[in-house]
C-alpha cells in the first residue's frame, strides 16, 4: 500500500500544469483580457476588466483549464443595459479569437466560448463595496484578492490536490445538480487547515454541524451556526460575514466527503482523485442488462425546455421528491431516485421494492364509539371492493379492500393526470406527457441509444459513490 | 323495519322457557341437589350443598340450560382432600342419574355430566366470609344471593335478553378463548341500568374507559379506574370491591359490544340475538374455495395436549402474538390472525399481505461519521449478497441486499427452529413439529375433512362479527 505522501506526490505530478502549459494558458488569458478591455472601451459604465477564477489565482488543475474574464460595471448602470453590453462584448471577443460562442445563464446571462479546447467565460459584475452586492458575482473579485493574498509557498498545489480529490470523489461543484463544494470553498478549506492532507485529516473527523470561520467574523461557532439557521456546514465567507460559502453543500455530499476522507486516509490511493488522462471505461450493453436483472426500476422520460441548468435541476430535484412522496403515499417503497438530463431530454429513475402493489390492502377505520363508525360500517359492508370485514380490533374498525389498479405505471399516471403529485410548474406539462417505463428492456433500449444515459443508468444501478465504484478497482 | 320493542318481544318468546320447561328443569335441579347432599354426608368438612348459577337465579335462556350444584367445604379442609371429595361425589351422583361424567378443570377440577341433554356441573367451593376467598368460585354463592335479592318484576326476562344479545353478537363468555362478558356481568349490567333496552342504550354511547360501581364502593369513577390499573372497562363486584367483574373483557370484545349496541338501536332485528332453534347454514366447500381465492393465508397445524381450555387458549393467544411479531419483524405485513382448536388439534391462521418477501431489501447503516461506518462499508462492498451500494443518503450509509429466503414458510420455519419466536412453553414442541401451510388448496383440504374447521375458516375469511355476517342476512 502506498503512503498518503506517495499518492499525493503522484497525483500532483498529474494535475499540476507544466511550466510550458502554464505559460501558454497565461498568455491566452492575458490576450483575452486585453481584447475584452479593448471591446468594452465604447460601452457606458464599464470601469475595468479583470481575470478571475483559478487562472487568476494560479490554482487550476490540468485538464480543467478555464479562463474567466470579468467586466466590472458602475453600479449606476441598469441591469438590462449591463446584460446587453456583456453579450455584445463577449461575442465580439470570442469570435475574434476564432471561437464559437454560447449564451449561458447564471443569475445574469454570460458568454461562454471554447478556444483550443479551453473554456472561456466573459462575465459581467458590478464594482461595489463589500456588503453592497447587487449581484452574486460581485463578490468574485474580492474572493480572488483574498485567496491570492493568502497563497504562500506550495499552497496553490495543495489546493490543486483538494480540487482533484473532490472531483474524484464526486463532491465538487456548487451547481444544484451536484450540491457539492465550489472551487472557492475548496480553496478556503485548504487555506484554513494549511494544506490538503491536514484538511482531509480534519474532514475525516468532522461530525456535523461543521463550522469554519477563518476571519473570526463571529464570536463563536455556535453564534455562526445560529446566524445561518443551523445548516449541516457553515464556512463563513472571509469577505462577507453574511454569506455561507458552503450553503450549496447538501447533507449527502458533505457526508460523502467525510466518508471519502476517512477511507482515503485508511487506504490512500489515486482512485480517490480526478486524474486528467484517465479514461473511464465505457459500459457495454451486456453489463447494463446484467445490472438491470431483477431490479425494479421505474423510469420517466420527459422533454425539457432550454433553461439555465440550476433552474432546470432545481425543478428536477423538486419533482423527484414530489413523485417519490406520491409513490410512497400509494404504498410503494422507494429505495433511491436520481435523474439524468442532456439536451432536451430528462430521465428520472426510481428504484422500488416492487413495481406492483399487493391486490388487497388493509383500510383502518375509526374507533367504534365515534359517529362516523356508523358510516364506515354501512359503506364497506355494501361495497363491491370489500374483500373481508369490517371487523373490530382493539377499539377500531378495519376492512380489507381490493385495489382497482396495482401497477406503478397506472397508479402514477392516474395521480399525475389528476394533478395529485407535487411537480415544479416548469416541468408540469413535460411530466404529464412523460413516457413511463417499468420494464428493464425499455430502459436497456434507451441506454443502447445514448452512451451518456447508459453510464448514468449503470452508475444508478451500481449505486456507489465514485470512490467505492468497481470501475476504479 | 321492526321497532326495538317488537324485536325484543319476539326474542323473549323464544328465549324464555315455558312454565312446563321451567318446572321440569327445577325438578331436575332439586333432585340433583338432594342427591349431592346425600352423597356428601360422609365426607369430612362438607358444610352445605346449594344450587348456583342461572337456574338458582331463574335467569337461564332456553337451549342453554345448565345446572350448577356447589358443595361448600370448611376452610380448614386441604385443597387435595377437597378435590378428591368433589370428584367422588360428582361421579357417584351423575352416574346414579344415568349420566356420563367428564372431568373438567377450572381453578379446581370439577365434574360435568349430561342428563337428558342438560349440562350438569358438580363444583366444590369453600364457605368463607366475603374478602377471605380461598378460590375464585368462593364468591359464587354471594353472587347468587346478590342477584336474587335484586331481581324484581320482569328483570329476569331482561337478563335473558341481555344474555341472548351478547350470545348473538359473539361477545358472551369470560373464557380466555372469547374474552367476553360473563353471565354474572350480563346480570349486573342489566340490573345497573334497569333493563335490557336501557342497558343497550347506555352501551351504545359508551366511550372507554367505562366504569360501573353499583354499590358505590369507590368515591368516584376515577378512583375505581385507578384502583384497577385503568382497564378499558371496570365493573366493581358488589360483593367484593377488589374485583373487576369485567376483567376478562378484551378491548376488542368491548368495542364489538358497543358497535353491536349502536347498530341494533339503529336497525333492530332478531339477527343480533341468539335464537334457540335457529340452524346455522353449513358452508359448502365451493363457498370456502371461493372465499379463499386470492387471499394470502398462512396456516399452522399443531397437535395439542389435553389441558384446561383457559390454559390452552392462554398459550394459543400468546403464541399467535409471538408468531405475528416474528412475521412483522421479518417484513411480512399481518392483517389478522386467529386460531381454532378441537380435540388434539389446533390450527392458527394468519392473513398476510403477501406470502413472499421481495427478493431485495434496503439495509440502513450508520451515519458516516461513526466508527462502525468503516466496518459497514468494508463488509458490504465485498459481500456476495450486496446488490447495490453502499451509498450515502443524508448522513447515513445504505446498501441493497438480496434475501436468501423469500417464502414465509421457509422464513418462519428457520426462526422457529432456532427458537427465535416467542412461543408459550406449553406449545413449544407442538409448534416446532407443526405443519405449515401457505396454499389455499391445503387449507381447503383440511376444511373438507372437518366441518367445524370449515366454518371457522369461512368466518375467518369473511372477517365479520356475527351481527355483520352475511350468514344472518
Amino acid at each position: 500500500m502506498n503512503t498518503v505522501e506517495e499518492v499525493t506526490a503522484q497525483v500532483l505530478q498529474k494535475v499540476r500544469p507544466s511550466l510550458v502549459e502554464s505559460e501558454k494558458l497565461m498568455r491566452l488569458a492575458d490576450r483575452l483580457l486585453e481584447a475584452v478591455k479593448d471591446a468594452s472601451r465604447n460601452y457606458e459604465g464599464v470601469l475595468d476588466a479583470r481575470l478571475e477564477g483559478s487562472v487568476a489565482k494560479g490554482t487550476w488543475i490540468r485538464g480543467r483549464e478555464e479562463v474567466d474574464v470579468f467586466v466590472q460595471f458602475s453600479r449606476e448602470l441598469g441591469k438590462d443595459r449591463l446584460e446587453k453590453a456583456i453579450l455584445e462584448i463577449g461575442n465580439v471577443v470570442i469570435k475574434k479569437f476564432g471561437g464559437k460562442t454560447r449564451l449561458r445563464y447564471a443569475e445574469h446571462p454570460y458568454v461562454e466560448g471554447m478556444l483550443n479546447g479551453i473554456r472561456v467565460n466573459v462575465v459581467a459584475c458590478y464594482r461595489v463595496e463589500p456588503g453592497m452586492w447587487l449581484s452574486a458575482v460581485d463578490r468574485t473579485p474580492y474572493h480572488t484578492e483574498y485567496v491570492k493574498s493568502r497563497l504562500a509557498g506550495a499552497l496553490a498545489d495543495e489546493i490543486r490536490l483538494t480540487k482533484a480529490f473532490m472531483l474524484g470523489c464526486g463532491v465538487y461543484g456548487a451547481e444544484i445538480r451536484v450540491g457539492g463544494f465550489s472551487g472557492y470553498l475548496a480553496e478556503l478549506l485548504t487555506l484554513n487547515y494549511g494544506g490538503f492532507l491536514k484538511m482531509v485529516e480534519a474532514a475525516s473527523s468532522w461530525r456535523p454541524p461543521v463550522c469554519i470561520d477563518i476571519e473570526g467574523h463571529y464570536a463563536s461557532k455556535k453564534e455562526a451556526l445560529e446566524a445561518f439557521g443551523r445548516p449541516h456546514i457553515v464556512v463563513v465567507d472571509p469577505v462577507d460575514k453574511k454569506r455561507n460559502v458552503a450553503a450549496a453543500v447538501t447533507e449527502t455530499k458533505l457526508s460523502e466527503f467525510i466518508l471519502a476522507s476517512r477511507l482515503f486516509l485508511n487506504s490512500p490511493s489515486e482512485r480517490f482523485f480526478y486524474i486528467p488522462e484517465r479514461v473511464s471505461k465505457c459500459r457495454t450493453m451486456t453489463e447494463v442488462r446484467r445490472a438491470l436483472r431483477g431490479r425494479c426500476i421505474l423510469g420517466l422520460r420527459l422533454r425539457v425546455q432550454q433553461k439555465p441548468p440550476d433552474v432546470l435541476w432545481g425543478e428536477i430535484k423538486h419533482t423527484l421528491m414530489g413523485i417519490r412522496r406520491a409513490l410512497e403515499h400509494e404504498g410503494f417503497r422507494t429505495f433511491r431516485y436520481d435523474a439524468w438530463s442532456e439536451d432536451d431530454t430528462c430521465v428520472m429513475l426510481f428504484e422500488l421494492q416492487g413495481l406492483n402493489l399487493p391486490p388487497y390492502y388493509l383500510h383502518c377505520g375509526p374507533p367504534v364509539y365515534l359517529d362516523n363508525a356508523f358510516d364506515f360500517v354501512k359503506k364497506h359492508v355494501e361495497a363491491q371492493d370489500t374483500v373481508a370485514g369490517p371487523w373490530v380490533s382493539g377499539s377500531r374498525l378495519y376492512v380489507l379492500k381490493s385495489r382497482s389498479k396495482t401497477s406503478v405505471v397506472d397508479i402514477l399516471r392516474i395521480r399525475l393526470t389528476r394533478g395529485d403529485v407535487s411537480v415544479s410548474a416548469g416541468l408540469m406539462d413535460a411530466i404529464k406527457k412523460a413516457r413511463i417505463y417499468k420494464s428493464g428492456e425499455e430502459l436497456a433500449k434507451l441506454a443502447s441509444r445514448n452512451v451518456s444515459f447508459r453510464q448514468f443508468l449503470f452508475d444508478f444501478l451500481e449505486a456507489r459513490p465514485p470512490f467505492l465504484s468497481r470501475q476504479g478497482q
